[in-house]
């Protein structure tokens, strides 16, 4: 296994009246300083506290220039900016919350299906290929646009279901509804990258909107009946996510594809360098795509072993 | 407002070839140190990988005396220990994710219903507190372990809907997505807490069982035809929650509630001191709640007064 780089971010508490003080300069640190703004109290409107004794009419949301003023009822945000002095511009993630993936990682692994249960995982994303393939061809940031759609749902789905069950039978989760719905975020990251560099033509949103529906619903059926065909589903859907991003590159790598600059949302979810192309970002992604496809398949080992999610720890903060 | 800690704590990225190296001793680090494992490749039974070349009928999940080793496929965890030098022991948190929480939030704050939809909002959930009052009276840990099954659902819920409403419409979320996820996780590690103290009885898991059926479907409901609606029973509810919070800790305080050592996961969840006792645990829990009180009612404010969501970015890592 090649090294890896460890990076360590901060992630404080967020607070409007902290300070932030110096850490030291380990490897890694990226130094992102939060300043705060003034301690002011909004109020809501409509609030009442009988232990302050405020009161006041004020709005709780301001708008100045036309942007809403984000005032958490009674704190206002902390400012973050980047090493360089430049504002953090992203609300979806912070700095900590970034990372730079492992891009050693074997893309050409496959689950060879050994039961039924995994060549009925195997033959229904074979079979959904024909026509997703027929539809994008050489389409690759149209395909891999729409696809991150659908690929951010499973990690959803099944974090929400261990959640629940984690509630109703009062028993630890062993940290896989996080591993999963961490899952399901990054793959939404992919698709807010894609979005940046192009935009869905009507008809992509239409079945974009109709996929959605039928596959969560879908998706959530086979995660209730059985949590390992739906492991092993997406698994399989990830592999051929790696497989596409593979085409991917080679296209870019043909000239076949232009080789854009990457958008700034990429750099510094990725932590790639200021001068980073759609190249890398695919490639970054497609490392992503892989580790999915290995938590997923498991994840699907782990019960076909005849054992439950929480016994075996999660891979946790491991895209 | 009074003086609030800082807390910045370490998030590297897991990797079992990683060094930790030190960082520095400013205030607020805790130190915890991540060492690895020797990098020993575990292969499945069942997957080739042409590049490697290796095919190695090797069982992914080992177990030892009983308990399933964890071995991400292909990669062993790393292992995370205490300043003290003891393992860290849980599995869905890291520490990372341990924080102080405000407690000098407010806990009398309301929000005074001002039009159909909050009177509404205010008088289903004042309705719905008298069979639970009738059935729990004053059995606090019983009532906080069943309330917090239902507390954890709505943030899983609006985050999920929120993610698959980003994820079709190609837009942005604000941050809220991850807020309201926060918050359901927060509400469940209170649930991981009290089992720690208490273990339901066989008609109590009955209840909360067909309780969760009913309340997930009906909030799922209510936030897909008004999340505004939604949030605001949400946050009316955890006032209430914040009320029961109050009268556990004035049975604490008069004896009528024994005052048992906190557990483990709380110490180390809310950083509290090791001494620390079930008062404490249910003032941190308080704040908590007060907080979540918060978020909901924001977040139905700003629908109130016509905006969407991602327009106002969500109170990130703020309990």
């Amino acid at each position: 296994m090649s090294s890896k780089l460890v990076y360590r971010t901060l992630r404080p508490v967020l607070s409007s009246s902290v300070q932030f003080s110096g850490l030291g300069t380990g490897p890694g640190i990226r130094g992102h300083i939060i300043s705060h703004l003034p301690t002011v109290r909004f109020f809501s409107s409509d609030t009442s506290s009988p232990a302050s004794g405020n009161n006041q009419p004020e709005n709780p949301i301001r708008t100045v220039d036309g942007k809403v003023i984000s005032t958490y009822w009674g704190i206002p945000p902390a400012k973050i900016t980047k090493p360089d002095g430049s504002a953090w511009k992203w609300n979806c993630f912070q700095p900590w919350d970034s990372y730079k993936p492992d891009v050693s990682i074997d893309v050409t692994k496959h689950h060879k299906p050994s039961n039924f249960t995994d060549k009925f995982a195997y033959w229904t994303v074979q079979t959904l290929k024909i026509p997703v393939h027929l539809f994008f061809q050489r389409k690759h940031m149209c395909h891999a646009m729409l696809l991150e759609t659908v690929a951010a749902v499973p990690g959803m789905v099944g974090g929400m279901l261990l959640h629940l069950k984690s509630l109703r039978r009062f028993e630890h989760s062993g940290g896989w509804i996080k591993a999963l719905l961490e899952e399901a975020e990054n793959e939404r990251m992919h698709l807010m990258t894609f979005i940046e560099l192009s935009q869905p033509k009507w008809y992509e949103r239409a079945i974009v909107f109709t996929v959605q529906g039928v596959f969560f619903n879908a998706y959530f059926l086979a995660y209730v009946i059985s949590p390992k065909l739906a492991h092993r589903i997406t698994g399989y859907l990830e592999e051929e996510a790696v497989n596409s991003y593979t085409e991917f590159l080679e296209d870019i790598d043909a000239g076949k594809f232009e080789n854009l600059p990457a958008p700034a949302i990429a750099i510094d979810y990725w932590r790639l360098p200021k001068d980073a192309t759609l190249r890398d970002v695919v490639y970054v992604i497609r490392a992503d795509e892989a580790h999915h496809r290995d938590i997923n398949h498991y994840a699907s080992d782990i019960q076909f072993k005849g054992h439950e999610l929480k016994e075996a720890p999660a891979p946790i903060g491991y895209h």
